[in-house]
């Protein structure tokens, strides 16, 4: 009997994985091939198969078979233990909440899109205000449900056990590592001189043409990915169907590039998750720091490493012809490894693009704990910015209204961006120590050691560890930022 | 309380509506865009949308619901009534034979594909009976549940309210007028000499961008629709966002071209579609033969007349360049009304059409009712076309191998095509006497005046009236062969 109740919820888990599949085709088709005359069809779908993933997952039966489930072997188990937990959560909301939410937040993103436009952020200050106050009345209502505090509550809706007090310090530590190595890395910079521009012109073929051909290089098989153009880019899809987005710039061919390899690493992940849990919720990846790990090691270890940049430069001048000097390994390195203070998260180099989350965790903690009101946050904001960077942004359009994040709902998702980038470093370290031709074969163009480690330490294991105990099956220890910290010094602090 | 049992009723629908929705996207992905490797998880995906709607169709209080509810007004009264009827065939059909038919049609299907390209009936042959034995037991379950026979019961699915007896004497008056009509054609025919072949090359690029372009002068909405490529060509997404597919052969412009025409014509009659019930029974089309006449209307009546040949010629040779003289009206007309007596439905002229259609309507018919058995089929289908066309198929690809849909489980469809080639005549007729300008414009490539009349008189009508309802509404009779007949006396038995 508590075998079967086992199966059942299986079975019920089997088909909210295939809810969830067809909802993630349907947004991946929103923002790359429908016509805009579908876009009120498609917010129905999308609420209709929420709305019966929400029915499935909170029907009186599924209570009754978790309590009498039991689960042999530690991936069924885990597998049982994630059911009770996303039951926990979905229980512990009421429908009026769950709707109000989905209208706020619904609401406040369009008025959002229109203020940014405008960098006014009074237009979209009582909309926010109530996105905030719905949030607080959900992480309350997560809190009592679950054994976490309210903001650790809705954290936890991105990347299970990470907690806030956990972050703060290694958060506080990278503050303190920033304030003396930012300017160092200036400094050394500047005596470097200014890189050669790369001589163009980038036609939209041909980085599309060499976007896909170095993702399935990277390891993607042509036979279970896509690689299209929308507005945002993202890596959609489901894991036998990946579905990476990027948008050409013929101005500049890197941001697609590095786009198109950040999205590849989110992509491999997906690949590689346990098919044999497929749609289960021990199948799926362990989280969004997990996930960020994955597309940065790709990206910022791997690809922007001198040995890869050194495969790349002939790839490059090949593809695009001109003089061949910008396409040296260094002077590539000083284009695509540059370090500033910037207003824009979006765009920042990985030495400050922590301070931008840092920035962030605190000012939504503030507001989630009631200790900041929505009204001050332009002043927080600004005044944030001025201890970690030292700059002040000049409008809200550059400031509390640059991200999406909040706008439409999303408390919490924040924090997990620089644990992610930090546990890149850590997994490219313990990497390169258990396979030594790892940085030959990038100089070659072959991440395949690289690829097929994670798969074995990382993409294997689905969610079936927790992000601590990932980084300690995979590197011998929890999350260490000195890593981080060592992988930068290497990268932006030597003189040499 | 029964007016808020039809609210509730109107809601599942909606909701069944936006489901059949994200499934027409998914299947429309399947077939243009998700690369190979995705096929099995996609299975899982629509599997599970049709189980939830079959679920929430089927749930207890649907049945109470249907019993209490009232409607007021014709159009919610059809829509109540329309309910009735889709819940009564939802829940005639047990389960395991739902589940078992769905085995065996994907089963049988799988094997087909394998025996037509080997031309080996007896490879199938095992896997059409079962198929057959399930749709027989479906048949009967449906007739016990509504007012039809068992027969009548499976064409209900495709189209309401045309039976079997109805179509029976159509068909019978059909052959004998074919009898006399086709060696008078091909008589004319070969009087006229050859046509002129269209000088290529028609590079796909090309009929792409003309296609699109004719699709939108035809009256279909860019913000509304897409046009894509697949192997087999259809019309598929929902009425707010249309996606038609196509295939290009760069031997052969005329296939993508006319095939794009008739998609275009199905596109439309789902733009058409009354907004106002949406995802409403009674705001879908009014059937498959009524969905075939608006197809045929715009391909066949209105795009292969003389008018529109003379605009589309000159646009034609325009794109294409070379001899200017295969591309008059007189030589396009020999090319693209050309009779014949074929093996193959689907290349079929609008005269021999009927005779395949009616073929497999008698063979079906008998198997449905346990007078023709699966061994006997090849044999059968030889005789019936010989006697039909005077012509005997080479093999079983290019009989009773060459069509998909016995061998999916579809019994009841195909007697939905002639009639629908039939109203598109009545349509045509009734259109240009109700709009004076109706030919001068087509001359002009400009199909408003029809589509105008259509969208009146067919289209927005939506499911409200059944086939023979709408004919009458919009013509002022019912199905009325000799229309059709009229039209291919003008097209294809005048010497002059």
């Amino acid at each position: 009997m508590s075998h079967s109740a086992y199966d059942r919820l299986k079975h019920r888990a089997s088909r909210l994985g295939a809810l969830g599949e067809a909802a993630a085709i349907l947004h991946w088709d929103a923002s790359t091939m429908m016509p805009k005359g579908g876009g009120a069809a498609r917010g129905e779908q999308l609420a209709t198969l929420a709305g019966l993933a929400h029915e499935m997952m909170t029907a009186p039966d599924v209570a009754e078979d978790l309590q009498a489930a039991t689960a042999d072997g530690p991936w069924d188990a885990t597998n049982l233990d994630l059911m009770r937990r996303a039951h926990a959560r979905a229980t512990a909301l009421p429908t009026a909440l769950v709707e109000a939410t989905a209208r706020a937040n619904s609401a406040c993103e369009k008025i959002w899109r229109d203020a940014k436009a405008a960098s006014d952020f009074a237009m979209v200050r009582p909309y926010l205000g109530e996105v905030l106050r719905l949030q607080r009345e959900t992480a309350q209502a997560l809190s009592a449900a679950t054994d976490l505090s309210p903001y650790d509550a809705l954290m936890e809706g991105y990347q299970r056990g990470v907690t806030a007090a956990e972050v703060e310090p290694v958060f506080g530590a990278y503050e303190a590592f920033l304030r003396e190595a930012l300017p160092r890395a200036e400094e050394i910079q500047a005596r470097r001189g200014a890189p050669l521009p790369l001589p163009g012109p980038f036609p939209a073929e041909k980085q599309r043409e060499l976007c896909r051909r170095l993702s399935l290089r990277l390891g993607l098989e042509a036979e279970h990915s896509r690689l299209d153009e929308s507005v945002h880019p993202f890596c959609g899809g489901t894991p036998s169907d990946v579905r990476i987005t990027t948008f050409y710039s013929e101005a500049d061919p890197a941001k697609a590039l590095l786009g198109v390899l950040h999205e590849t690493g989110h992509a491999l992940y997906e690949r590689g998750l346990p098919e044999g849990f497929a749609r289960q919720p021990v199948g799926e990846s362990a989280g969004m720091a997990a996930h960020e790990s994955q597309s940065l090691i790709i990206e910022m270890q791997a690809c922007r490493s001198d040995a890869f940049l050194s495969f790349l430069g002939p790839e490059l001048h090949k593809l695009y012809g001109g003089d061949a000097a910008p396409y040296a390994t260094r002077n590539l390195a000083k284009l695509w490894r540059r370090v500033g203070r910037g207003f824009i998260r979006v765009d920042a180099d990985e030495l400050t693009y922590p301070a931008h989350v840092i920035l962030r965790f605190r000012l939504e903690r503030a507001m989630i704990g009631g200790d900041l009101a929505i009204a001050d946050l332009p002043g927080a904001w600004a005044e944030g910015l001025r201890s970690l960077l030292g700059i002040t942004p000049p409008d809200d359009a550059r400031g509390c209204l640059q991200d999406i994040h909040w706008h439409d709902g999303g408390f919490g998702y924040f924090p997990s961006y620089t644990p992610g980038a930090m546990a890149a470093a850590q997994l490219m370290k313990a990497a390169r120590i258990a396979t030594p031709g790892l940085d030959a074969a990038l100089a070659e163009g072959d991440l395949s050691p690289l690829v097929g480690w994670l798969r074995v330490n990382v993409h294997a294991h689905g969610a079936s560890l927790g992000f601590q105990d990932l980084l300690r099956a995979a590197t011998g220890k929890p999350l260490d930022p000195m890593d981080f910290q060592e992988h930068l010094r290497g990268r932006y602090l030597n003189a040499s």
